[in-house]
């Protein structure tokens, strides 16, 4: 068939889009069925994925994986991705593999830093942590070749028809069926989308708040983050599903931080019959939330981080050294050549704690 | 001169013990200046820092420099080596430096973890962090040439004799004309021990205690980890070196924790003629103080955690990127062939917060 085979060609092929093409290898369970099919006989055709760069780190087998240090910002919730890192460096070692860390400012700056890891360094793969919208780093990735796996499903493009669809497919009532760190069926991912781990954060929220409705709260809240993120429209999902309809008017965005939650929640709790319980997609959000609480007023925190701990706040916990085991497991299921691996979907666990 | 020239044949050179070749390279203002003169000799004679390990490793320049995860124990001190990881990562890119990442439960671990390292990857060098006493690592790489560096100064052997003189040279009058990030000259490290940086922990206390002088407080006590310790050491002499002799039956030492430093705090402010204020040796032991001092008790940390800031407690900070920086600059030198560069001591500052 002569040439390179890239994206373009296997688009011609199958008469869709380059997007189409890069959304059947990331987030296929957005894309119809039909059409994923068509695609993926292109891509079967064309041997896509065996390409150059991906055949020479398979052979190289240099044993490094790398991945991405996050900014700390306030320390509170960065703190998840260091406990990440911690569990990604413990697990890879008797998996015979070594962590590389880079640091990157955004999407675009990881992508150049990709190329120049990928020259200098003979990588066996990635790990990506805060997959999001638009995520332009996993069809990089996946259009050279590269293994890899995320911490964070895909995402998809921010698209509020289709959102709004697979919302609706994540119900808590499927949820509560799925076994802890059990391999997940369509539509969480099809057969062969590329490998990833998450925490179900929409259980995590759902939990807390049906511990406050259990200890009797009747008007419960939500400090969150602005629609638009993966994680912070589903942590709000979990509270929303479980309080119902009629408690749409207490819910307040804003972005993460310790005074922003503290404002938020204070808004909350001026208007006429408030809330008597917060829930917060994070402690950062959970600890302003607490600060600006009467006492009596009962708050839920995200990620059990070292300052909820030390302020007794009730709080959702990752189990982050589980996460970061499994995506060793996953990465290195690809490494040694076996069929792709089907997605995990962990459980976060709620712990109780003076707070609420 | 035939054979490979080892610790031993430069002992046997020198006439003196391999521990003794050993402290000339690691930490050679402990160790008296004939002996060290006889040792340099035997050491320049033999050729001996000239060996196969590190001509290989410097000639292969992988661009890599392995640095060593700890664990995040309650998560409130150990994420201060987490930033540290950060501001290294960040300052190796530039440099051309990417960070490999191990984790080791304890120096023999660690050392066999280097073992593993140098056979399967071609680092460059080591950054190694949490030095103290009795320090096997260092000596482990400086007989086998491998190029590295410390953040922690080298501490020794734990000896009464040698620690009571090296402290007494420490003195408060020199640390306070030392210019921040100031190159030091000797008594600190010879200009040929390995290259390392550290910062001031004495002159962190000592800056906290004399901030609660000022303000007024006549007893102060201290709630630091048990002796022995070479950072812990260095933290109480700033405040016992500062509040002068008569305060001695105000220190308390306890593993470090938060209920650790509560119950030490209690038994210190249940004496008669309690302290006004506690100088703690950690932001661990200072949120337990906290817990456990009624208002009106100042309380200061150390290491202006995340967990420090949301409490309101005025603690010691480290200026940690700063350090990681001069970490790969120090490395980048030795491995671009420059003469063994000066150590470097950086001056913490203290955050005062509502606590104190």
């Amino acid at each position: 068939m002569g040439g390179k085979v890239t994206i373009a060609t296997v688009a011609a092929r199958a008469n869709v889009s380059r997007q189409t093409v890069s959304n059947v290898l990331n987030t296929p369970h957005l894309v119809r069925e039909e059409t994923r099919e068509r695609v993926r006989e292109a891509i079967a055709t064309l041997g896509y994925r065996a390409n150059q760069a991906a055949r020479l780190m398979r052979t190289g087998r240099s044993r490094l994986l790398a991945v991405r240090i996050e900014p700390t910002r306030d320390g509170i919730n960065g703190s998840v991705l260091d406990r990440f890192l911690h569990g990604l460096t413990e697990a890879a070692a008797p998996a015979g593999y070594r962590i590389l860390l880079y640091a990157a400012a955004d999407d675009q700056a990881e992508i150049a830093t990709y190329d120049d890891l990928l020259a200098t360094h003979e990588l066996d793969g990635f790990v990506l942590t805060s997959t999001h919208h638009g995520d332009v780093r996993t069809s990089w990735l996946a259009e050279r070749g590269v293994p890899f796996v995320t911490f964070g499903r895909p995402w998809g493009r921010l698209d509020p028809e289709h959102g709004a669809e697979r919302r609706a497919r994540i119900q808590p009532a499927s949820r509560a069926e799925a076994s802890e760190a059990s391999q997940l069926a369509e539509p969480w991912g099809a057969p062969d989308s590329h490998p990833w781990v998450d925490v179900d954060n929409a259980a995590g929220t759902a939990a807390a708040t049906r511990h406050l409705l259990d200890a009797g709260h009747r008007r419960i809240g939500f400090v969150g983050w602005p629609a638009g993120s993966g994680v912070g429209d589903e942590r709000r999902s979990g509270w929303a599903s479980t309080v119902g309809p009629d408690h749409a008017d207490l819910a307040r965005a804003t972005v993460d931080g310790v005074a922003e939650g503290e404002a938020a929640a204070r808004d909350l709790l001026s208007i006429s019959d408030p809330p008597t319980a917060l829930v917060c997609a994070s402690d950062s959000l959970a600890v302003g939330a607490y600060t600006a609480a009467s006492p009596g007023v009962a708050v839920a925190g995200f990620d059990d981080t070292p300052v909820a701990r030390v302020l007794g706040l009730t709080s959702v916990a990752q189990p982050l050294a589980e996460a970061a085991a499994r995506c060793v497991d996953l990465l290195a299921g690809v490494l040694d050549g076996g069929t792709a691996p089907r997605p995990v979907l962990l459980q976060p666990s709620l712990v109780i704690r003076q707070s609420a």
